[in-house]
């Protein structure tokens, strides 16, 4: 009988986490999914991830409670930030403050718990959107800190953080997806979706997706709000 | 008019933190306070910062929740894991993982929405109790990814993560803390301290306290159960 080794995979419920749970698990890891609820808008991502995880088949998955809306500052926490429509120059105000370290860390914390050394996370840096936290430089530094944060690394067990997608484009991500039988139907990456988890079409998450539908030669599966208009900014 | 840097001070309600909040003050930091609640098993702590925060008159307070509980591993978030009450070899089961990594990611998440660039925590690498999130060398390796994390970091504005208690021991923690009038008698640092706050007195970061107030040639101004006996264990 092979062990497996034990992974925690974050699983945000969008397009690139479930692509990164997929890629975890061909590489034959126990996965242990990982999802936040961080006062986001809506819940439609978290129905997602839980769909996912069924779709799936894993067998562990926890949703941390975390109030990042008590620090705002971010349109996706903060009622009062209007999620933009059109692309924008530099850092968005959809950039949540420090979440990738929030989450890296929680992530690194279960871990622990379950003597798991390694952590997938699905960022990007070809369609970063500026994000700092999205970033190969970073992630190293994330490494750095994590093989002095535990237990395990005290006792000389490191913890490796994989990141398959940072070096691939939006449409590369969907090609490997759909080559692992990924239903992307069931993930949610719209930062305006419904209570059902329909997308705008319109943000620039919805934009990057349909795009790299659109360069991939895959039909997008992606479910729409009915009143979307979506002719103007097709690639 | 002078313009005070802001800070965002890590404030748990313990006497580290109490202290740590006092030097950022005499260093004429406008501090911004921030706790957690983590799932810890009691809510005396919460309780304490907030009286300290009236007491010190520190205007700014937020406590952000954090569903720690989930992940479980710490006698201090599990309810299924025993409070040791004698001094143990190695890290202890009060070692909460991830804890101070997660804390310092919520800190930088917050810095960042008030473009404050310095960070005060108040852990200590002399009487650390071997949790491995408590040694300089982990300090240096968050502020490298905090640097690299953030907005600021981008637009090369440095972060600065601030341990002024790192070198001290307890005794020397309580005698600067007295110098700057720190109230001790609001602080908590019991693992097992009562609805109204009263200490254990025999767990080990109670010991860790009273040996310190002995050391210093302090009264220990603790607030302590009517029923503990702490004659066996006092130095």
């Amino acid at each position: 009988m092979i062990i497996q080794k034990k992974a925690v995979v974050l699983l945000s419920g969008g397009l690139d986490s479930a692509t990164t749970l997929a890629i975890a698990q061909q590489q034959n890891y126990d996965c242990y999914a990982l999802s936040f609820n961080y006062g986001q808008r809506h819940q439609a991502e978290l129905n997602a991830a839980q769909q996912l995880v069924q779709n799936m088949q894993v067998k562990h998955h926890k949703t941390i409670k975390i109030g990042l809306d008590a620090i705002g500052g971010s349109a996706l926490t903060d009622q009062m930030i209007a999620v933009p429509t059109n692309a924008t120059v530099g850092i968005p105000v959809t950039y949540v403050p420090a979440r990738n370290t929030v989450f890296l860390s929680l992530a690194l914390g279960w871990a622990e718990v379950l003597e798991a050394f390694d952590i997938f996370i699905g960022i990007n840096a070809v369609d970063y959107s500026g994000y700092p936290d999205c970033r190969p430089e970073y992630i190293q530094a994330f490494q750095n800190l994590a093989n002095l944060a535990t237990k395990a690394s005290v006792e000389g067990k490191p913890i490796t953080i994989h990141t398959p997608l940072i070096d691939l484009n939006k449409a590369e991500i969907i090609q490997q997806g759909i080559a692992l039988d990924v239903n992307y139907h069931l993930t949610v990456s719209c930062y305006s979706a419904d209570d059902q988890g329909a997308a705008c079409g319109v943000c620039e998450s919805c934009r990057f997706r349909s795009d790299g539908f659109a360069v991939a030669g895959v039909i997008d599966p992606t479910n729409y709000q009915a009143s979307t208009n979506r002719s103007n900014h097709q690639s």
